[in-house]
């Protein structure tokens, strides 16, 4: 029914895809993946093995293209000099941002050609905002950044992952001076910015700033992300503007979050499993988006390539092709017909999938945590950056309040 | 405190390795872990991925040996002829088991090469036991991928995932004949095998038949699998034979199975997110395995290369050094200290992770489900291998028969 | 500490009581423990025991009174006319309302005259006014129930358990023609009423109508209907309005509900055993409801006597005092310090009550579950009051609504 | 179709009711239902009421003879004098076990002649056999109890609630002497009792000390004191015996226990309420029971009327007529067609109920809890019997226990 691969379609740029109508696939979250596969540090999540290791940042970029992405992110998240020099962890000095950020244009071009894939350029948010630098200060980090992001030649700009909209709002200036096209996401909630400004708010804002695209990534989970999209949607149409809208949710189940998102979950980052979405969960997530009009439909952390894949298979009708890596995926588990036991085989249908509700297999578990609430936020001391890394002494003070705030 | 490299350790042979004391660490699941990357077809399970996609494989062993695997298995699994060719999946007419047999020990020999790991050649369960075929017929398979690991040279010999111990005893006799150390592990829990031989009586008759090694993969939780493990000691000891003991469990909960394990559990396969284990669960499963006196610890479904560093890591004092991939990862989340926000910070301890019991994320879940239990076993028609693909009369006659079973 | 019984106290009447600084403890749950001991009928849940079973009715006011009820409410709850013979239900017919009312009235004096408490005189939302009677129809149904409670002197009364402000504020018109204390509530949640009228407004028109207490009763758990009656309080500051507050929540935990309330939840009535609170919940809704500022802290569906006594408890500095009732239960468990196995008798301390979230003990169970939502309002031709009993066409084409909204 | 009332049954002996083919209906749990009610209290679980509250125990009875049960037993379940004036419990001292015995068989008596019920005097375990007393004081004490029920000529004999079967055997030689019918059960489970006699070996052993009934109560939930019961059974066919069989498990779910039962349970006996059976997880207790060849149903604590009526509805055809409490509840739940709303009128059908997983309500509660295993039996210095009540000190030391074995 579908062609495996679109030889017909010319490479075209990010807005005039959009324009035609297409749907764009987002890809995957690297710095989690990456961390399982043993070449990203769960605490800093700086982005080094592109020098490291290019091999294991070129085979998952690889996995995400055969999965379906329409759009490779380079592997930037956190390579910004203030964050890659952060509370001990020492890649400035040892790497280099400048060589971080090259290497992962690199690869992530490398890989786009072998499809027709697009390159991202991304910044995030800056330990120097939390810190309360200046608005020319930040800047001049984002700009690091996007020297090399021109030089590379990337195909568009995202700005992700910003709890403010007013840093990801300098970020857009900043991107914009490429001329090429601007894509920005705030990782917030239904509940707005940690700066009360509401999710309407910021997407009027983002746009007026310059970007193109709007909407949210990571922090929560696919049904909490399209409610705050909505939410920005709603913002746009009541101040009469224009915008396409991206969303790249965690494939992490968050209904217990509160505004800060899955950060402040007990069981960040190393105990979130039994959250982890189904690849049935993303064909409903992937329906859902875009109904709601979304056109630039990705993922963030704890996305696999099966994942990205799902939403890919999800819709294949609408965008006229499957993805390649549906070689080794039958629609709604039918490969499963050539299984050796029976009552597996009698899986192989959509009905079985679609009503399915996994259990946890963990009676010990309660199904909510009650959320971390230290209601800490730009300008606390506690969020200052510091080089060196974390004394023991910071800790005990950590571990001691972390006792009083949880009542234990 | 520990060296990150064990230059001092001159590559030995497994059995010389195991009488010096040392803990062998095994890999985790390929299928499973190549499934979701986009290589392997979830329904056959075969590993034609070696000829395919050869870098997509060595990625997964490199990460596994970094992650601390001290032998690499040749992704060999299903790899018999029979299997190849059954129900639709004509591998074997495109590619030939002896190219996916060959490739696969090259791969792991590339791979080995790059650290002191080992290379074990797998053989697994075959659809011609299960369709009653002679003793003779089945050997004859076995032997087939057997001409390939010697003429490859592996270093030892893994029959694993059986269902039924006679057909691991023919395994075990045909691996016997390469003269190198045999293992042999059956997919069983605690009620014993299929036919209903116990898991004491198994032992003994896999040791009988000439296996060094012997104990249970895949099928069953770790908690589930120590338990078989147990009785496997308990038989031997009664018997007064001696083995050494492996453990390769999957790294889902499962403690709602039956005889049968996961392959029963309506989430099988695709629905198993909410099960999988935490990195600190393997710490407790590594544990609890060295207590009980095995010392070769690996897994199966499901284990990522995360969770074999988890091994590695428990384990780093008694085998002196810890793995490479823990330049990654400090122990116990100590890592987080480098996190930027203190509430996260605060969760660098050991006390911290060792306590938490994860909420599933999942309100509308239950813990546990009732696996299917259709009674089928070897000699049943639906169990008869079949080259062709299941039609459509074969697969509505499943539907319906599921709906009666399961009583919807 | 505190004294058993209070016999200081002179039987002063409700509001000299509230502005006296007392603290008024409603009783529990009637219609549901009644149907559980046998002498009430779900579905048309009218209390014709009054007249049937009056040991019944008279032990249950009994255990209420012992807990520490200050407050007997007449068991009149359903006890319209029109409700009486409503579908099949021929209450009316065989013994009249007048008789259910004025029984009602009798027992309830007969036990508030063992202790010191109040009798109040309830009625509560009519058949008629969903089937869109008149203003001066509904008001007749009230008048003829306040009329039996001004012939038997009760000592305030009461308007509970209305989804539409509109019907409570015509109850109120009513009730305040016996120049007794009227106190109102609602069966809302924090959406507001049923016609959309927020929670802040109802209270502030329950108010101008006469209320002198407002609050909420039924529906909704304790947690969820604290959050309504801040909303009511919030409402009244605004509006300039003082007014006693009242709290009469479910016992039953409903963290999913809707709208609607339990009603909705497919456990509603006969399997909601798993959502009941523990006496441990009960104190902290007893505390928050008091931190509130509620002054009349009672209960309704699922209440039990023990529930009320944990009400009391928990209150006992504040009032002075402790209920009759607790010469069987010592504080926070430390009666068990008299049971036999040591290891309960080291449960007899309130750190270890406090701290203990429960177990379902239901591994097949899921946590929450997704309410009804058939969208039937006022007006809807299947809420029409109708004398005959439900018709087996009426049911089967019920039956297929369900499947249908259900997606079954 | 029934008969509400069963006028031809002229009043019978147990056994002879038995013989005939009726299923007997035992009544529920006393010690729980009245402390909810506020007359028992938890610890000392002693039914000084009788003499204090006879109303209150009245009226408990006629609820469950009007539910269905045939037997009313004595409510003197913990009357031996030894546990009357156990560790601080001084009702010997202030009402004498006699007194309190003696107003028991009184009240079962006047309510049994309401309706056609049999009245069984019963005995339950003494601190004194924990405590190592001979078996000479052991059976003066039950004799002290069997002179009143001699006196008051209950219609037969029920030894319950021992953990010990060489306990019950002599319970069994005492009661024998009235020359009634005499019925033991223990609260055991599958893994016998609590010096380790199997369960089949356990009712061997009460059957020959003169039993004609036998079988379990109390400590586990309906499915596993059927499991138990069927090993019982098992025992009794090897051994070529004959006995009636009683089942009276608890109404809450205990998949969770250990050798103890639910006393071992974090929430026994203040939290267990989302445990609570529903009254359809009693329709196929009773149906399961029944095709287990028990003919002696009943139930323990936990159990209220409802639960028993479910029985009695659940065997009215096999009885041939229904409880009079069914009056008060149509079958399956077909009440709720005379209910207001249409959704629950939607839900009169036993299709609906019989389907319905009710969902805990509770997201923060797991499913199963780890129970306490202190692994302390008769003998140990905690469980000597000791009048005085437990000392400051003493509960210090239980509570530190408590912190090493649960390890927190």
């Amino acid at each position: 029914m579908f062609l495996w691969l679109r030889h017909e379609i010319l490479l075209q740029g990010l807005l005039e895809r959009l324009a035609s109508g297409e749907v764009i696939i987002g890809d995957g979250g690297f710095v989690f993946a990456l961390e399982k596969r043993g070449y990203v540090k769960a605490g800093p999540w700086t982005p080094e093995a592109t020098v490291e290791y290019p091999e294991a940042v070129r085979q998952l970029h690889r996995e995400f293209l055969r999965a379906g992405s329409t759009v490779l992110q380079t592997f930037t998240f956190y390579a910004s000099d203030d964050k890659l020099q952060n509370r001990g962890n020492y890649v400035e000095q040892k790497i280099s941002g400048q060589k971080v950020n090259e290497a992962a244009c690199d690869i992530a071009r490398e890989v786009a050609n072998e499809g027709d894939a697009l390159v991202a350029g991304g910044v995030s948010q800056t330990p120097s905002y939390l810190s309360c630098k200046s608005e020319t200060d930040v800047k001049a980090i984002f700009r690091k950044q996007l020297d090399v992001f021109i030089k590379k030649n990337v195909d568009f700009m995202l700005a992700e992952y910003f709890e403010h909209v007013e840093e990801a709002e300098w970020a857009v200036h900043v991107l914009k001076e490429s001329g090429k096209p601007v894509g920005a996401t705030l990782c917030i909630g239904p509940e707005g910015d940690l700066a009360g400004v509401s999710a309407g708010d910021c997407a009027v804002r983002l746009v007026k700033a310059g970007a193109e695209l709007v909407g949210v990534n990571c922090h929560f989970d696919p049904t909490t992300c399209l409610k705050t999209i909505k939410l920005m949607k709603e913002g746009l149409e009541a101040a009469h503007l224009k915008a396409y809208l991206i969303a790249q949710p965690l494939a992490y189940h968050t209904p217990d979050c509160n505004k800060q998102g899955f950060i402040d979950l007990p069981e960040f980052p190393f105990a979130l499993e039994p959250r982890i979405l189904t690849r049935w969960e993303m064909h409903k997530y992937a329906r859902a988006a875009y109904d709601l009009g979304i056109r630039y439909i990705g993922g963030c952390c704890g996305f696999e390539p099966y994942h990205i894949r799902a939403i890919a298979e999800e819709l294949a009708a609408e965008r006229g092709f499957l993805p390649v890596a549906s070689e080794k995926h039958d629609a709604w588990g039918s490969g499963l017909a050539m299984h050796t036991k029976p009552w597996v085989r009698a899986r192989a249908q959509q009905a079985y999938w679609e009503k399915l509700v996994p259990a946890s297999g963990r009676p010990y578990s309660a199904s909510l945590s009650k959320p971390d609430s230290w209601g800490v936020t730009r300008g606390d001391k506690d969020l200052i950056q510091q080089k060196e890394i974390t004394t023991e002494n910071q800790l005990k003070e950590m571990f001691e309040k972390q006792k009083i705030v949880s009542g234990m």
